[in-house]
């Protein structure tokens, strides 16, 4: 028997196994200062302890996308080992703030197979959720990939395509418990806008634009133990190293501060796609469109439902789709996601 | 209304007027040990509890200098977005030691305007104050820059050139409360010199040098929150990327604990002047001249009042300024500083 | 007297002298986040620490290699400043966890010296202790290296060679205090295989490969405040700069987690050779072979005794020695160590 993980291949997933996915992990504030100097995150909720006490918490938990990239980089070496694609993102519902000391796992439950028409390949869709160290679910969201086969004689599965919402309800929201926005300090987020500032079709440019290096990417990859070996060995892949699509979205994510300061808490992550490569040396830039706006119960606080586009800088502003509808070729990453916004 | 973030122009400040900062930060053990890990940052006072603790502290503080870059980045939005250069600090003090768990916010007291005679740009004078989460101050400073106007046919303001010091008075140095020196491990430390054997005029040559890479630099200015886009894009300037001249400060000073090691705490910034721009691939070293000795009523506590210079490592030792009183071009800094030392 | 430290030359070492190295180092979950930013570690019992706690201790202490880092850093300014080679390790053996909080210092006792009969150089042998705040030792090894004489009209010292063990014997290993594997959770720990799995004799390819890139190795080698110039001045050497040998140590340690997961806990260090330099730009793998297997009287806890080899991802898989003996062009490094594993 081999020691070493070949990784799973599309005949090894079944449509209801629970995979326990393997190293849980204890943060503590040396993953919230590594973020932050990866990342200009600046959104105040994560980065001041008296920020959150104003807002209701105990202290400034970890980043929303510090939770998403710890539960999502244990499930690489189960689910996207052998990945020829990643082929998008549903139903993300973040249900608890992560705090330094939390101990966070992952598990995953297959929800669906479809061999793909060339024998070779097919799709399979997992839930992914995140818990900590008291059993209390952190994170919940749908992905998925497109796998290899490792037996093409492997009979094809019977096909099951899980019926996803197109994006979350915004009933289905999970509000921090305790969380207010009534005594929202704006001076002290940085910017001056509430939610009814922003109308549904407005897009802003983020301005401010960062070139990528190779360490960068590298150590914020790791910090998550996502081992796939695309983001970190130059001789494995013509073209080099491919950048984790996730450095990408917390990359345009902090970079959205500029003009979306007080969207301060991501919920809900509704769907997304990694358009096209990034590597080092890529300039990268973006914008962001408001889909729609929406109330919660909690004192304060509403929500904003956005697309957050990141494209390389040499491209033209606000780049998305060309005619044919497919992505232009400088536009890295689509992302629709909620987050909180105080009213 | 714009959602983002343009900056001020020369015309935009008015002397008297208080700006406070935005997104307050609290510091933990994680940007300690990314600060010693981007520079190579020795001083036994901010490396160990147990050496802090026989100084009377009751633990190590955060370096001194982790301070004065998280009270900076603050305000780079809102005074140097526009900025055309960074002309100078003075009559900085450092007031209070900075701890791991300390919510740091910043504020800038506009002191003088001066427009340029090309009627395009002016010089803007503020002080800056930090401050942590109980409310007192733990460093002051003045910076001046010049900015760009935004509107040309914008009136000259009055001038006002503030009075400053040309270097901070010994007697107005603040030692931190309870520090002593009468217990001072010098084995610890590092180095047996104590004040009484550093002579005024005297050159010390830091020996060390350092090749910087972009992804420190990045890494560096994003942690203190500094968003000026120079650092980051390479496709906003000719030549690529700035490195933050604290950076450069930082470098700077770490590299001189070879031959610095008990020139301990920075309590005091006199002046400074980024002499020339800094690039990744630029190897730094770093000489000191030691330009005054004091007395503190501290026990055991004395002063030291240095100039630090970094330099490209291809410049002449001990390079400073030509015949012409211009720095010479592999000057990268010229800082006056004063540091507490035992007797 | 010149007031910076130009290292100790072969003849200022001399049997029996005790060195306290300088500058105490207090760990944080900082040091945790670099380091696993660093490298691709996912031992669960330094992720964890509920895995820790299932193993009867408090919380996850920080990775093994963190603390010999911290130590061994420590050493360069009095060791190795001058240093032509690391010649060998042996000896070593790690006594106690590091917590965050501790505060670590050095000490080092000459137990040999024996110039060369080039009359320019010699080696010298010192036994290195690392102790925590407590004054309890944390960690013990030798190390031997090649020095440079100051003067070479110096006297050849009286020849000390030490008699080192080849290797640690089983029943010297510490198991850490209170440590039990009885519970040990195998899905979580990434891997099902336990001692009684592994064959003396068996090797194991890691599979997984990392390119190095200058920020990385800078980045860890400054965070364990080693000094030596020629891993930060690429004007230093003809060739650039040369990777610490430990970065090296690290990187393949966390590559043998693909096939050893359940090899938890180094706490033996029979011997290790650098045996080629190493670059950035370099793809390291690496590959082991198990070379004894031991019973402890802790429960459910056994130990393995494994080579670990880093390559160049060019050089043939299992690359060691050629027919002289001598190391390959494409070894870096062949390490040889005892660690703690389920039975």
């Amino acid at each position: 028997m081999s020691k070493t993980n070949a990784g799973r291949f599309f005949e090894d997933y079944s449509v209801g196994e629970v995979i326990e996915h393997a190293v849980p992990r204890t943060l503590s504030g040396g993953e919230r200062a590594m973020y932050h100097a990866l990342y200009p995150a600046r959104h105040a909720f994560y980065s001041s302890d008296e920020f959150a006490r104003d807002c209701g918490l105990h202290e400034a938990p970890l980043d929303d996308l510090i939770a998403f990239h710890t539960v999502f980089g244990k499930t690489v070496p189960d689910i996207s080992l052998n990945a020829v694609a990643n082929l998008g993102y549903a139903e993300g519902r973040f249900l608890k703030p992560v705090h330094m000391g939390d101990t966070i796992s992952s598990r995953s439950e297959v929800i669906g197979v479809k061999q793909n028409s060339n024998g070779k390949t097919g799709v399979v869709w997992v839930r992914t959720t995140g818990s900590n160290h008291l059993g209390e679910d952190v994170l919940s969201y749908v992905r998925w990939v497109m796998v290899r086969k490792g037996n093409v004689d492997a009979p094809a599965p019977e096909t099951v395509v899980p019926d996803l919402a197109g994006s979350v309800a915004a009933s289905d929201l999970v509000v921090p418990e305790g969380l207010s926005f009534e005594g929202y300090n704006f001076a002290q987020a940085g910017e001056p806008h509430r939610l009814s500032d922003y109308n549904v079709g407005e897009k802003i440019d983020h301005v401010d634009g960062v070139t990528i290096e190779e360490a960068e990417h590298m150590l914020a990859t790791r910090m998550w133990q996502n081992t796939a070996k695309v983001h970190f060995d130059a001789t494995a892949r013509d073209g080099g190293r491919l950048i984790y699509g996730g450095h990408v979205i917390s990359l345009a994510r902090a970079l959205s501060f500029n003009g979306l300061a007080n969207a301060q808490i991501i919920v809900g992550l509704n769907s997304g796609a990694h358009a096209n490569p990034c590597g080092a040396g890529d300039t990268i830039k973006a914008w962001s469109e408001v889909l729609d706006v929406a109330e919660t119960d909690a004192p304060g606080i509403g929500a904003i439902r956005l697309r957050l586009v990141a494209q390389k800088a040499e491209a033209e502003p606000f780049s998305l789709k060309g005619d044919d509808g497919k992505y232009l070729p400088g536009v890295l990453l689509d992302l629709d996601y909620w987050a909180l916004m105080p009213v």
